[in-house]
């Protein structure tokens, strides 16, 4: 973890300061290895300080690393004033995207004579950029959920509403050993796919409809994430098509994918082929988003963004087209960007499956 | 909701304001009906503006009552900005415990020459006194969990892993209907159990355990939360002391409680209890939390509250006792507070099981 904290030390002279205050969870988490719902990591120069509640006494001798560990009996601010914490410090990085009103006024109250450097996604593009560990770490979410989905697929049948779906989904990723859902899973057939974001709903699958399955889980902190549209007996033609134009923008991507592209050109490959072939106005959303600790994180895959996509970083690549009150379609791979290519983590088969 | 929305009006005098701009979602909700993840709520003396992005542009038609809905192409407050949706307004209420730095500096610099008013806890107390209906959704969810206790108690058995009873508790929930789980259940077993918080593991259950189970689940958006600790088979004697102990905390404080008492005079209650029994140290948490649309929210039923309790809040007690390295005993029930008494919501049994 000492590298982790160089690695917030190296951004010291970018904002002429001499400290961090590090807020944000999942950034405290990569840093030190807290996993726990409240704590605040102060680095220093040459030391580093984690301070937490009573709740975690036990579980911070098992998990910090690379700082002093304190245990604060009231509010950690105050607790971090009292001890001097941040004694020899004078400019104070915080994470302005990460940092209420009220903490930063406790912080200003509690901490007086430090000057305060806000930054906005202090530490995203070093997260972004995965460790071989780290990506182990996701393959073994991903191999949960490439196993769940080929088990659901003997388990779908017609009559089974969503949520039973949904729950069979949920059941199998936790007693495969996921620590819990990176996100409530989607089951969303025939018009309910036309909504990206659907939430699982009573309706019975019938005959005919395409399902999207949009899943993951969390092992060891990490996020799996990937979706999957299948047919109930035999779809429309149209259905089939738009599911032949989603599959080849989203294997185009994949194949052009790699470290040094902007997101927006990434998305730009997808983006013509769905437009050629017809749907462009169809694919409303980003091609994909970066994975980690957390299931969205930095670089967003978007023809908004023109960050350049860093070697090592786990994305998505996940086109769609959703036809209001009819269907949808959605493929998803999490991909691993090498320098000249792009590696899927997902092992699930992507040809059209009728169950 | 224009009764929501005007009981966020009432509190404009005390503030010297004529607008409020609400970011945290779960008020959002509360006082628009929107369930999705991105929003801004701003509410003036006479009209309301709701915000959100293109995903929800389906879903807030369905949804928002009360406020007129926008939907930005892009960032929420550029849009508001232009729409000058705060034009009349000259002092706003902002929610300082639920706005970034970030935010603020996006409010200050696409809205000038409006003055802020950063309020803490702004809606907390209000939200906290529960209609009816939120009544009715919060003994929904607690009937699921109650109906998931009686089944599962069937189901574990020793040699089965804490993982594994912790699926199936996520699985019976979801199945009976929960949307989702309000909190990753606790399966703690034997020494597991001495940890408040402990997650599941692969600890298998072994005969004369304690297993505590503490579980939850959102219907309606609302959340359930319970808590019981069942035996393997024979515990030790001391573990059945404890037992008896937590329970009768358990009941006195339930007996005790009604609104208008402070939460740490309800916290003494239980607490005066274990301390007699010889076993004060060894409950270092909270009594309860108030639950709602949040599974923790205000108020804090704690020794270091002196806030009364409203009457109409729903308010977990859940007194404890763990003994570090052996096993610990939590039992837990949700309460609504009257005017003289408190009703329990949950029907699971308290006697100590032996399975």
């Amino acid at each position: 973890m000492q590298e982790r904290l160089d690695s917030i030390r190296s951004l010291f002279p970018d904002h002429g300061a001499d400290a961090a205050l590090i807020t944000f969870l999942p950034n405290i988490r990569w840093t030190c290895g807290f996993t726990g719902s409240n704590g605040l990591l102060i680095v220093l120069r040459d030391t580093a300080h984690f301070v937490t509640d009573g709740r975690y006494a036990e579980q911070v001798s098992r998990e910090v690393a690379g700082a002093t560990v304190h245990i604060a009996p009231r509010g950690l601010v105050d607790f971090a004033s009292g001890a001097a914490l941040l004694a020899g410090a004078t400019r104070v990085i915080v994470q302005s995207d990460h940092l209420t009103l009220d903490l930063f006024d406790q912080l200003q109250e509690g901490l007086k004579g430090l000057e305060w450097v806000p930054v906005a996604g202090l530490l995203q593009n070093i997260v972004a950029v995965k460790t071989s560990d780290e990506v182990g770490a996701i393959r073994r979410a991903q191999a949960v959920t490439d196993a769940v989905f080929e088990d659901i697929l003997a388990f779908i049948a017609p009559r089974m509403t969503e949520h039973e779906l949904a729950a069979e989904i949920v059941y199998q990723h936790l007693r495969r050993g996921a620590s819990a859902m990176s996100f409530e899973p989607i089951v969303a057939s025939g018009p309910n796919g036309a909504l990206p974001h659907a939430r699982p709903t009573s309706r019975a699958l019938e005959v005919g409809d395409l399902v999207v399955l949009d899943m993951g889980c969390f092992v060891d902190g990490y996020a799996s994430d990937m979706t999957r549209t299948v047919a109930i007996g035999t779809p429309e033609d149209e259905a089939v098509r738009v599911y032949d134009i989603v599959l080849d923008a989203h294997l185009r991507a994949l194949e052009a994918a790699h470290a040094g592209m902007t997101g927006k050109m990434l998305d730009a490959i997808a983006r013509e082929v769905i437009s050629e072939g017809g749907y462009g106005p169809h694919f409303a959303h980003s091609l994909g988003h970066g994975v980690g600790l957390q299931i969205h994180e930095w670089p967003s895959v978007s023809f908004r963004t023109e960050d350049v996509l860093p070697e090592g970083a786990v994305i998505t690549i996940e086109p769609g087209i959703y036809l209001a009150g009819r269907f949808g379609v959605r493929i998803e791979d999490m991909a691993l960007l090498g320098p000249t290519s792009a590696e899927s983590l997902a092992n699930s088969p992507k040809q059209l499956i009728r169950l």
